[in-house]
């Protein structure tokens, strides 16, 4: 590859980050745009643009993507009931196309020939950027430092910012006891005190989301409704999407709801432990499976049902721009035609459960199911015909058996 | 269908098998053998063992087959993680495909042509019952009065027993409020109170769980031992199958683990909503994943949770004893072999959530996750490759793209 | 079910049919409005107008649905290269849910409250008419003679169609020694003769393909041109849908191209043997994957080979007018955006073989693929951490074998 | 990587494998060891014999593996009907682990801390020789010379070879015109004059099978029998598995059977245009399709074909050593149990076409199927209920949209 002439940089305005700033201007002379979005990290960003301008950043990109996070990202994802391996929400893996197709469009308006991160080279993160940078322009160069350089002690690094005047917060000084990732939808938290995964994570790796112990010992119910699979109002009153997630999080945040902690199967091989803390969206994936219920027939449900853990992977795997994951999306938001209705909730000492459900386009009826007389609505007799047809190869199976071994 | 001569009959004891037996022996003229099962539904049996005698059964058969319920339905099934519609545990579905197969089984000792259960033309249950005979016996015939009869409100059922003698409790004479089926994985709850899914369950449709709120304010937890996918020990105290889920059934039981608020597709078409208690179930299924995360790989987990949907239907469906079905278990079980070790799990006040987790057969590698020196367990440069090549249709697409917008 | 008042009867003017018309005007006292469509089973449609007519219909509808019938029902399914368990490629079911559809819009149209078929209760056609119609007119009545009456012989037919005036063609009046469907995709053969599936299938079953033997001994060329998925012209010629689909049967059945000789599982539970010749559609699809080799890359090419057979099943099924086909659909077509091209398809002696394809979309690269120097479009260090990667949870699987066994 | 101390080559005795040899010895000044496996590639081993004792390699394999080739390897494949993109028999792909396997196992005889083979860096055989080898020995090093030396053109090659007296063969000093890999299942050409796939393969790639227009002008009809999923026999006469394959092989090749021209995605991210030549696999292929018409019911064979596509991905990307290749196994093993009995196909100018079939265990059911009077096997009614409970929800659906619409 050749040295990049002017790199765009996706930047926290950490100490890391800044090292990067700092290391790509001094090892390929080459001039950086720092690009800073806020997700819903909880983060100020006015520190990142005088951090950045400070150490020479030939532009400045900060920006806030809340709403187009949730709503071309978190929203589409969620139309899936999107897990993987059963348990995580893909808080960390869905935010990442979209700081790489901001980090691609900002280099075509400044001319720049490459973009950078700062994930580490054993993680899904470098994947999920770099793919998404090579699916968007397929001449972009992506430099990954973690990969490249040899600060691969927290004694170099320092020292690299010592030598180069970075700034160094005195509670980076030490080393993190874990490394963390938020935005709007998760905080994620893994390494170092959480890699033995027969430990369990101490308290204060939690950062989100009360202890259930010391939530409210009262429940409390929401109301949420949804528009075609999205969520579009909380108790009756009609919300962004952003605005929807983030009053979501605070909401589940107080109740302690959407704790998890998993060893999960990364892209690149190896297992990893991870804490994360989803309040808003484990809610969210609560209701959207509360208003299916009544919405989708069965054909629906169940296809989707059954593509729905490779949905999952493409997202974590870092292939959200991919056909694929977009024809799995059409097939998806297909179904969502008639998913609009609302959906009670119960929240309770770090549980989230439905309770009740209602629609105007509901498919539930009272008429065919009833235990009371139905009026006609469902003749029992059918039943028989439809079992012993749904038997015929079964009996064929067995007559065949009892032939074989007669 | 010719009238059936001897009947092999799915006795609870209850006042609706009760008039079944009867109704069999007047519609047909035909004799009766009862087949009682304790599958820990928490009744006594012997009450249906008089009633059986008093009504002129021609046979009684009273049989135990807790321990074969879980060792051969209940955990093979969780062997698969298997969730119908992302959440139901499947408690009736799993207990059918035993009874049908005893009484096949019974009939062919006892030298009868037919077997008869007490479910209605509207539900699974007859599917399940139904499907699993033929499976088992192709000139079986199955009578299922609740299709045939005229006894179509409640007020002829009693007049029924009534001028046959059949005693009818007390508390049977009014209409139940709405109607359960329990065994050792759950207790489920349907029908009247609870056909509206726009209406909260009453707090009275729970019978196995403590309501949440007033669970133990004091967490508690358990470690779980698993042996090739299957729980063999609870705190280090071996345990066989059945007590295993006894013992689970009363901790989750006391914490308020395994509430479920569902509406559901039923195979016949309609849509239903059901109360679901699984207490040791849902600590099992969480339990099973916490040891899966660290001894199973993610081709062999992937793969699992692609097809669990299906496995999940098949069983819903009432195709527990079809090949597809044992061809899926076939795979699944494969897939157990080193499913060994311990996960510690904690429940409060409803949930019921792994901590931690570890085995001997343990595929988690700290070498090679650590944010520490790996001693070269990783190299990672070959993710630059390894990303390269991943991306390389992508890259090929966006090309295309390119070139065909000019 | 009440009696219908006005029924339309799906008419193909041959005995069996109307005798169905004469039975329900009889059976119900009921008007019958005939509907007679051509989708090029290559039968006159003014016969069954004059029989219609004779036969006191009350009103007669004949129409020319070959367009539609391949715009938007065969087309769209070769997208997907449906195949119904490996081979069969689905000419009848395709054709059964656009004959439901009239049938329901025209009785939507005269006011009929009834629709009737002339498919026996064996078969999937039953399935697959009622289904659709039910999709499209939940209250409308389907009537499906073959289920309901005495005419249960041949001879009985002949007997009712004597006593009713219906004239008998000389040659119908012995029994057919096998059952024909036809129409612009396929003409299938089946029962009678066919019914030992140990015994090659008689050489006057086949009636759309000359005999391979009797196939030209010079092979043809030609050249078919794809849109979106869709073929759009031959040898340069650009065509109309069904205009392509009959030239391409006329060169495919002079080839003898297409014929297949299957055992199938009907949905009804049992297996059939059928003859099937699609000449023009086994050239289609050949091209059709031809193209797709070209212009779709790896993943959603094998997305769509993951899916398809549950696809060709819904429609085998008679599930065309479902949520879950329509979804499947939205994905399949998805994928078509970049099929564009040129396909050369060799035929000869019963086979039809892709020797050549190009397009504007292609994503072969032969900058990549070249075994000549290819100036650095890949590196093949690149594959060595790609090999790496990979192969890591497969080195963590042999290390944990080796530990628990050493 | 440490520089290995003794190898075990992957040899052919061809050039290129022959330059490895020395380059071995030479780049690393370690131990060379010989493997040449006969895979049925036709040609003769001896003369690997001496070139590599001419070599000086430490020891030399030469081992006759055919019959497990197709016994392990080709069999258990082709129980899946496997099929890759669709087309391809994945004759090369399943060479490989064999190769692979026995590699790490003279390895392991020999104490080498190494293997080597003679695939390039742009291709699939790297991965699958690899892959196969770290599942198998999670320590050993794999040596892939075409992606670490400089002998990147022709004439480097021939120079290398003529500074270190390696025999080079008249025929070998110009360039092939396309590259072949051959064995029992197949012959495979590509590269150079193939790799336009817009220009048709010349007639002199073609090996093992003969011009269809060629073949005899009358046709062989052939009985194959099977035995658990496996052909055990060719009319009548019981042959090993590799035998069959043999002779297979020469009937297919005389009647010109199992020519494909494919344009491929490989796992390595580009698409390949290859000729391949599989003419006793086609047959086999297409028999095996043949019992299991008869002998699989729907479940069983609607299952296998949905995991078909990933099965054969699987094997193509050189996975056959993973867990979730041997669940799959499982499962598709688990469904032969009862796939035995005879097909006869017909072979002719190319094609090759079942065209009876019969066995002891099929489930073909005259008695159900007959268009005659089935004396009660099938009652037709059943078909009411049948379509009715299927088409349940269906109505829901229509009614619903009606609702929203009216």
């Amino acid at each position: 590859m050749t040295a990049p002439k002017k790199v765009v940089l996706a930047y926290s305005g950490g100490l890391d980050t800044s090292i990067i700033l700092k290391w790509l201007q001094t090892e390929y002379g080459c001039e950086v745009v720092t690009f800073t979005a806020d997700l819903g990290q909880g983060e100020e960003l006015e520190p990142a643009r005088r951090k950045a301008e400070m150490m020479g950043a030939s532009a400045i990109y900060i920006e806030d993507l809340r709403e187009e996070f949730v709503r071309d990202f978190v929203y589409p994802m969620f139309r899936a009931n999107a897990l993987y391996e059963g348990l995580y929400l893909l808080g960390t893996s869905i935010a990442r196309p979209l700081i790489s197709k901001r980090l691609v469009e900002i280099a075509a308006e400044v001319g720049a020939d490459a973009v950078a991160h700062g994930a580490t080279g054993k993680g899904n993160d470098q994947v999920r950027f770099e793919l998404a940078a090579y699916a968007l322009n397929p001449d972009i160069k992506v430099i990954a430092p973690w990969r490249e350089w040899d600060l691969t002690s927290r004694t170099k690094l320092l020292e690299f910012a010592e030598a180069n005047q970075i700034p160094v917060a005195k509670d980076k000084r030490g080393d993190a006891p874990f490394s963390v990732d938020a935005n709007l939808l998760h905080t994620s938290s893994e390494g170092k005190v959480l890699e033995n995964p027969a430990e369990e994570a101490p308290d204060y790796v939690y950062q989100r989301t009360v202890d259930p112990e010391q939530a409210p010992d009262t429940p409390e119910t929401i109301e949420i409704t949804f528009e075609r699979g999205d969520a579009v109002a909380i108790n009756g009153e009609a919300l962004s999407p952003a605005t929807i997630l983030t009053k979501l999080n605070e909401i589940g945040g107080r109740h302690g709801v959407g704790r998890l902690d998993l060893v999960e199967n990364r892209f690149v091989g190896m297992k990893s432990r991870g804490i994360y803390e989803t309040p808003g969206g484990t809610i969210l994936l609560e209701a959207h499976r509360g208003i299916e219920q009544i919405t989708l027939d069965s054909g629906a449900g169940h296809l989707k049902d059954s593509i729905m853990p490779r949905y999952a992977e493409l997202i974590y795997n870092g292939f959200w721009f991919s056909p694929e994951r977009e024809m799995l999306q059409a097939l998806i938001d297909k179904s969502q035609e008639h998913v609009s209705g609302t959906v009670r909730v119960k929240l309770y000492k770090g549980s989230a459960r439905t309770v009740a459900r209602w629609s105007d386009s509901s498919l539930y009826s009272e008429a065919h199911v009833t235990f009371e007389d139905d009026a006609g609505a469902y003749d029992q007799t059918d039943a028989q015909g439809f079992i012993q047809l749904n038997a015929l190869r079964l009996k064929l199976l067995a007559a065949r058996k009892r032939r074989l071994q007669g």
